[in-house]
């Protein structure tokens, strides 16, 4: 598919093209799109926008913010604000509040007064909270309704695509239950909806955090979520599609703070925009780098008598990181799918010390061995296989301890730790291994 | 809530707990759960097992492959199966397949012969495939009905708990179509179920990918999806909560093949299982380690004389490594959800040359100047910025490359890339820093 397409373009066939598109799903499109190079999507997205905002609009959805916002960065500020006009509030809220700030106020004066407001009204909730990434136009129904009055307003209901559960309020627009439309269908039309109801409903409010809503919806299997002010009010809800982007996001945020990436650089973004988001991390990466240096710089008569150490710095080093990542992304995987708590974090760490002791030991033999017989010197042999050991069960404690007491600290675990525990982990192997060579090694024959 | 399960197990009334637990869901019991000591995890466990075999059943689906097995293999196998007979035969197929080999066969011998054929036709299938997590309990319409007739049959239907979508198949069981409950409720209901239903349906084979599942259900916001055999006979269907721990499963698979940890690693893991996982993988990092370290050997001599550069081994090894990361992850991430691909990968290397010439000369210079400020050589400045600066754009390069040549290897972009590229950017590091300085130092005063 995506061949006769990019074929079509070749030719400047974009009638043809744009016939064929819009026999096609905003998923689909995507699909394409991804097979082609850079300008092949820019012509598509062209054609898409020139000959089908809507379509042009669902495409971007599909893309996602930071796909679709390189492609719509593009285009003037009219043709952005055309199709985010297109586009329901939580997504049109989503990407604005990416745009540059000026793009950003020109598309919202270029909506209808309502438009705008209900977009201005998501954007006044903060990133990341449930308030942000919901629908505001609920349906929902009078708890003083029949039944068969319930299903009568279902039928004539306009554009309603999605309904999971229909949501039940008083006149107020207070949440007192919820219903599912097979349980309508199994009672008499007469019987009223307060009867037939559930009472008990899990919701979340305009400030809890996406990641909190996903939990929930995935913890309960919940297709959709209503979403409450403080006082109980029925304000929006989130279907369980936006669920999964938040998943996937979060993860992918996890994976980069891992990494020291930020959580929105992108395959799609601008050259010089990923350098200004990664430059940061690497410059504090050289830092702790230099620290870790300064503690090879103390040792530097030792290594200028037995130069043969230096060549086991990267062995020393590396071990330790390892096996404190490995810890530590067990422990930041558990913490994000809340699988771990403080309180449980004590027979947690016991088990990485019992881990890195066995671990410490086995690479620390293999290591000391390996080290003994290629320079011929068993204190060598010793020197590196005991500083691996302690490095490694250090690597345990520290890959544990970080996340946990981050986490207590309401500061994102996955953020910075990685760095935390790296930086530890090389202190603390180049002091032991070091440290021991300079005490050991000039009492003794080389 | 915790605390007063807490309490009252502390104080051995383990009827009170049954009566708090049996009014809670099994995600609430599974919260508790998490806010205890293990200790007090296998003794709520334990009352559930004795009290509510239902409800240990719903409560191990929560709590997961990994954490369930941790608590259900500290029971008998009567008690095992006892609980596995109580769950969904995709639950009860993915906890037997996780079992010893013994006590799975004797679980299964266990059940009466429809649910053991049924999780066995499950298990026939390989894992992490459509066909292994599928319900193979499909409730489906034949297309000669009426609406009316559908209706009715709706109604009259038993344990039908979730049915957002309604698959119409012929009289042979292939799938023809699929059509919501609203859609049945909009017309007459004299008309055709033919007339009224979809019949471009999204579907998958039992033998596609579970990731891929994952992947469909999200691009096209399904809340399930039909399974059908190479003949389009609707064997199963796979629902969105499920596809939502796919999801989870695959992010963490990537998040810990990054770091070199198994995907069945897991907080709950026991200390020893945890060290078989995790020191294969870090005999594997010590081998390619010990490939640097053979790179410095080759400079012993140079270091025996300049010492001071063993000191900046560490700050090579570490930025090449971690830039190379950084590239790496957002490879492997935009691979794993779809967004990028071989074609597209031309462009994405250009720019990854770019932030990496960009990054490289930023840090360099850094790099260098502390370097020349700190030990007053000029000289070594510029070896150690030239060697960064080298060091960071190949990180770039071998970051792109790895994981798409492993992806059109068809092997898991994230296994073992982390170990290729840290690898290959210790040894690039340390031949430019060590090969430059041998050749520089030499010839200049230091």
């Amino acid at each position: 598919m995506a061949g006769s397409v990019q074929k079509l373009l070749r030719r400047n066939a974009y009638s043809h093209v744009k016939n064929l598109l819009a026999k096609l799903r905003a998923a689909d499109i995507s699909s394409i799109m991804l097979e082609m190079t850079d300008r092949e999507q820019r012509s598509v997205f062209s054609i898409l926008m020139e000959r089908d905002r809507q379509l042009a609009a669902e495409t971007l959805k599909v893309l996602g913010l930071e796909w679709g916002l390189a492609l719509l960065l593009q285009r003037s500020s009219e043709e952005i604000g055309g199709v985010i006009r297109e586009m329901e509030s939580d997504a049109a809220a989503a990407f604005i509040s990416a745009l540059p700030e000026e793009v950003a106020q020109e598309v919202l004066e270029q909506m209808d007064s309502q438009e705008s407001s209900e977009v201005q009204e998501l954007l006044g909730y903060p990133e990341e909270t449930a308030g942000r990434i919901m629908t505001p136009n609920v349906f929902s129904l009078h708890e003083e309704l029949t039944v068969g009055e319930a299903i009568q307003t279902i039928q004539t209901a306009q554009e309603l695509e999605m309904v999971f559960y229909l949501y039940v309020v008083d006149e107020r627009n207070h949440l007192v239950g919820v219903v599912s439309l097979r349980q309508l269908l199994m009672v008499a039309p007469t019987s009223p909806l307060r009867k037939v109801m559930t009472t008990d409903v899990i919701t979340v409010t305009t400030d809890t955090d996406q990641e909190e809503v996903a939990n929930q919806v995935a913890l309960y299997d919940l297709l959709a979520i209503p979403v409450v002010d403080d006082s109980n009010k029925l304000v929006g809800t989130i279907t369980v599609d936006d669920v999964i982007d938040v998943i996937k996001d979060e993860a992918t945020e996890d994976i980069f703070y891992l990494a020291g990436v930020e959580a929105d650089d992108h395959i799609h973004t601008p050259a010089l925009t990923s350098v200004k988001k990664r430059l940061p991390w690497l410059i504090v990466n050289l830092a702790t780098a230099l620290l870790a240096a300064t503690v090879v710089a103390i040792y530097e008569p030792t290594i200028a008598r037995f130069s043969f150490l230096a060549v086991f710095l990267p062995v020393v080093a590396g071990l330790g990181g390892n096996s404190g990542t490995q810890t530590l992304t067990v422990m930041v995987r558990g913490l994000a799918l809340g699988e771990v708590s403080w309180e449980s974090g004590k027979s947690i760490l016991l088990k990485e010390i019992k881990v890195g002791i066995n671990n410490g030991i086995a690479i620390g033999i293999i290591a000391g061995t390996v080290a003994y017989l290629w320079k011929g010197n068993y204190m060598l042999g010793l020197v590196l296989g005991g500083a691996m050991t302690i490095n490694i069960v250090v690597a345990g404690v520290v890959g544990t301890l970080v996340p946990l007491i981050l986490k207590k600290l309401t500061v994102d675990p996955a953020i910075a730790s990685s760095i935390f525990v790296t930086t530890f982990t090389d202190v603390v192997g180049f002091l032991s291994f070091l440290g021991l060579a300079t005490f050991l090694l000039q009492y003794l024959p080389v």
